[in-house]
């Protein structure tokens, strides 16, 4: 095992916190000494022990302390250097008498950066950086993009036609996408800490945005749903599921707010990433305003028609925006295109 | 090796006649005989001799004539029972001695479908019919078209942005795809017998619709370009490489007819097949139209917004069409999806 094998480890058990954390990022550890995994842990929820002191206290309730002393720790994210809800995780890893510190991405606070190594160094403890860097730095991107900018990361989801449409002609079923993709949207959701949507998408189609089906797990909590109106509270029917269902107190009204005041107010509210599930009005204007970071595009094979476009119509954008990193998968008869957005 | 593993190796033959044939349908032929294949061929034009004589005659270059007596003979499609161009390829089987006949599928000509069994039967050959008759019946499904309905296969082929446009921001560069999905292009045109566009692509894009590059073969002719245009020959610009080229006198224009006028003139033309390629208002007229069976989308990973839409603005169609037997792949960083149009 090289020590990209164990990071790729420690990269596995901060998956399991994706979408959980918030407004901490997914962090995942591992400890190991002699070729020997003593332990692993991931950051599970904001306010409950990080990922270092997870590992940690799972090696303990294996091994003796003395046991630890010489031990490697493996984290994907550099160890926080400063008291915040939990106390600093190079303290807990000082204490714990381990000898090597081996991490994949850095602090993207500015202020934060750097502060491990130099306390860990103090101690006479070893450091390692940008093990795997580009994975590890996957896991933090919407912290780290919240973290630098103030704007949380945005998702933009749709499902089109091959012409590029949202609706079908009347009479025909509301739905473009199978069961495959439409599952694989909770699962989206799940990752997710708020939903954007329109008031007009209210109005017609009167959707939950709740994580639901197998996406769906007792740790995460429901999405904030977000509705942009610009004709007030008052102009959206009140008897919607966003108003009256189970998880009403997780809806939000947006009125007259700019995209970014609203991106921006998310932020605040610690949310790391959130998802637009709206039209294409909305979507372009999103668009336009350089404000999308990933693209999840479902592409369904049917012709419709139609006066809904999936990003709207209207002039060209300043300049063509390009998917990067893209992949695009089958999921049943559906097909997902997902990259992350290059701006100018 | 099987029935099927023989008629395999017959398709194989006639799919190096794909995009060569028309009128006629590309076909392909194995003898065998005690698991001995002694000889192949496959149809490479009209007025050259059916895959089955060219198998024939493969097969007397290295045996005897008596070689043949009591061999099997592999065939894509039912052989010929009437004189046409060439002579009757029953007749050539039965002179040929040949004992046992397979094809897989049957002659889409009405009048035709079953001319072949009663003829070898009355010399005491054995016929066997519809092995591998999917695969089969996808060679010569544009002839079959043709012959049914007296209208060509059409292919519409686009290339769009993730935004279902296009064209790209001014100042930008004209192409939205990368050099494997024009590639592609080109080798689709290499199957195709015409290319209909419109007179507002020849004065916009003065694209030349030739087949260039490693598609282009000696033995293939260069496809008609139809311009159909409603504003006469006049408005369109006399210097376009679609007039002024070396392959001038296959342009075609088209004034004032109906897209099934235009059709059917390419069907009697002796088109078994044809591709769009031209702007969204009129690849939307084919699709309102139902004239559309095959789809070849190249969505390439970029946003761009604008005017033109791939396919068209406006209404919903009547029905949606659904595209079966689709596949998708990766050409580069595009994608292409391409399937067949399941009309109401």
């Amino acid at each position: 095992m090289t020590d990209n094998d164990y990071m790729q480890l420690a990269i596995a058990e901060a998956k399991k916190g994706l979408g959980l954390t918030s407004p901490n990022p997914a962090v995942g550890s591992v400890i190991v000494k002699n070729g020997e995994i003593l332990g692993k842990g991931w950051h599970r929820k904001a306010g409950l022990p990080h990922a270092e002191r997870e590992a940690i206290a799972d090696a303990l309730t294996r091994h003796e302390k003395s046991t630890l002393r010489g031990a490697t720790i493996y984290v994907t994210l550099e160890p926080c250097s400063t008291t915040g809800k939990t106390p600093a995780c190079v303290d807990g890893i000082i204490e714990a008498g381990i000898a090597k510190v081996i991490y994949g991405a850095t602090d993207p606070n500015p202020a934060h950066v750097g502060g491990a190594d130099a306390m860990l160094k103090k101690h006479q403890i070893k450091v390692v950086s940008g093990v795997e860097r580009v994975a590890c730095e996957s896991l933090i991107q919407a912290f780290a993009k919240r973290i630098t900018t103030g704007l949380p990361w945005v998702i933009a989801k749709t499902a089109v036609s091959l012409d590029g449409r949202i609706t079908r002609p009347s009479g025909e079923g509301q739905w473009l996408t199978g069961p495959e993709a439409r599952a694989e949207v909770h699962k989206i959701r799940a990752s997710v800490d708020a939903i954007i949507t329109g008031g007009k998408t209210v109005r017609k189609d009167n959707p939950s945005l709740t994580i639901r089906g197998e996406a769906h797990s007792a740790e995460k909590s429901q999405p904030w749903r977000v509705i942009l109106t610009q004709s007030g509270k008052s102009s959206l029917p009140q008897d919607a599921n966003v108003f009256t269902d189970e998880h009403a107190e997780r809806t939000i009204i947006h009125e007259d707010k700019t995209l970014t005041q609203t991106l921006k107010a998310l932020a605040e509210l610690g949310c790391n990433s959130v998802m637009l599930e709206c039209g294409g009005i909305l979507m372009q204007q999103f668009l336009k305003q350089q404000l999308i970071d990933e693209l999840a595009l479902f592409i369904a094979p049917i012709f419709t028609g139609g006066p809904d476009h999936g990003f709207g119509i209207g002039e060209h954008l300043d300049h063509s925006q390009f998917l990067t990193n893209n992949s695009h998968q089958q999921l049943g008869n559906d097909i997902l295109i997902r990259g992350i957005l290059k701006k100018s």
